[in-house]
């Protein structure tokens, strides 16, 4: 982050390096809040009616106050104005704010919400990933479905993924399924269909897993990992874009073409 | 946190209104970091050596660069001296720093290093637990065995402790056995004799727990939750303390006084 950009910070646009977070923030000390990555194309923040939405409903199980939608919105729409962002990405962090010592939190919640900005990675090709041996989701916790600021096991698998000359890792949970990834819902394609794993299996309901659902082009299912080496195409999607898989556990993958255009056509 | 209260932020003694985190750190966006809760007596933390050792066992796990521990000493010492502290607690923070936007963390780190000071809560007599039926802890998880800033399921088994009328939740195991607290160890007194979790079973290797087991006067085992309901004495131990359980689920639980003495001496 440059250190003059804008960035919303408690109701106000201030420069970031001007941006201070309380070190008694909650967020900072326990992992304590939400967050949502939004991609903006054309000025204009994408699906963020779907994204708040979520961020509410981890609120809800987090019991976590969160402000109004519009208050959000305005958030958002304020750093794209200040930063004259046409394609970009906002990052929406929302924490319990600060706190006093302990577990758990006092009556009186003052969140902190923040927007930043950021650049749009560079479109990349077809990625090379690996089957996480180092860690497993645990599907079976309600924090699985929410976007919380708890991100080690991600950020182990991403560390292990790396350490064995991949992009990014698949996530099984623990009765040896198929995920999602690091940050990234799991996309197969298998006897001509699109398939994505439950969330009750451990994906993330990620945007574009919704929106593609909805859509028609994806059905849930449960995938064992061979599937991945069986695939006709493997993608990997979140809401800032959708990328090719050509490598899993370093063997090649086949990519239908036509089968990932017709995937990458819905956004 | 009083404003002007001395905290040690990143090698110098600041007041805690003037210090600044970085809202791209990743302690707050990723939950990347660990922290130890170190108690004071009569000046000087107990079991330095013993939390700045768990902390480097995590740091180890994460990839993340931790201050040798000297440094860590005396940061610890500049903030006690600078409190007038003779008994209190300090939480020690080490997080990987602010890095740009996405999961892998970058080559560069510049860790966070931060040390906050608090009064010791005030002693309290034995308290209501409840089973936590709302999450489970994840043995399988290397994250289980060290203490990051992740700590969303000890808050969300707090919370549901609070809604059932308790001060605390004793978590269980994907297999129905006894972990620990939302954040201390269970020591249950049976047949005489003190046990206490295993690590493999999900308790986080607590450094009263390992003082205890060293001492002889605690032994591992795997606990049922039946045997919480049957034991003659149930106590929840961290670092800043030991409190007897008096209820579980609502059920009256024995208090063998002569054991808890015996558990409450070594410290």
């Amino acid at each position: 982050m440059e250190a003059d950009a804008p960035v919303w910070l408690n109701g106000a646009l201030v420069r970031a390096n001007a941006a201070r977070i309380d070190p008694a923030d909650r967020g900072l000390l326990l992992g304590d809040g939400l967050f949502e990555t939004i991609c903006v194309a054309a000025g204009v923040p994408c699906h963020a009616d779907r994204h708040i939405a979520r961020l509410r409903a981890g609120a809800a199980l987090l019991r976590l106050v969160v402000p109004a939608e519009g208050t959000l919105c305005d958030a958002l729409d304020a750093v794209i104005t200040a930063h004259r962002m046409v394609d970009g990405v906002l990052r929406l962090t929302v924490t319990r704010g600060p706190g006093p010592r302990g577990i758990m939190p006092s009556g009186e919640q003052c969140p902190t919400v923040m927007v930043t900005a950021a650049s749009l990675p560079p479109a990349q090709g077809p990625i090379r990933v690996v089957i996480a041996r180092s860690i497993a989701r645990d599907a079976a916790s309600p924090l699985c479905r929410i976007k919380s600021l708890n991100y080690l096991p991600s950020i182990l698998a991403r560390i292990e993924a790396d350490e064995r000359g991949a992009v990014d890792a698949i996530l099984l949970n623990h009765a040896g399924m198929v995920t999602e990834s690091s940050a990234a819902t799991v996309f197969l394609c298998r006897n001509g269909g699109w398939l994505t794993p439950y969330v009750a299996d451990g994906a993330l309901p990620g945007i574009r897993r919704a929106v593609l659902l909805e859509a028609g082009l994806v059905r849930e299912a449960t995938l064992e990992p061979d599937w991945l080496f069986e695939a006709d195409a493997l993608c990997l999607g979140n809401a800032l874009g959708l990328r090719p898989v050509s490598h899993v556990d370093g063997r090649k993958i086949r990519q239908d073409e036509a089968a990932i255009a017709a995937l990458a056509g819905q956004r």
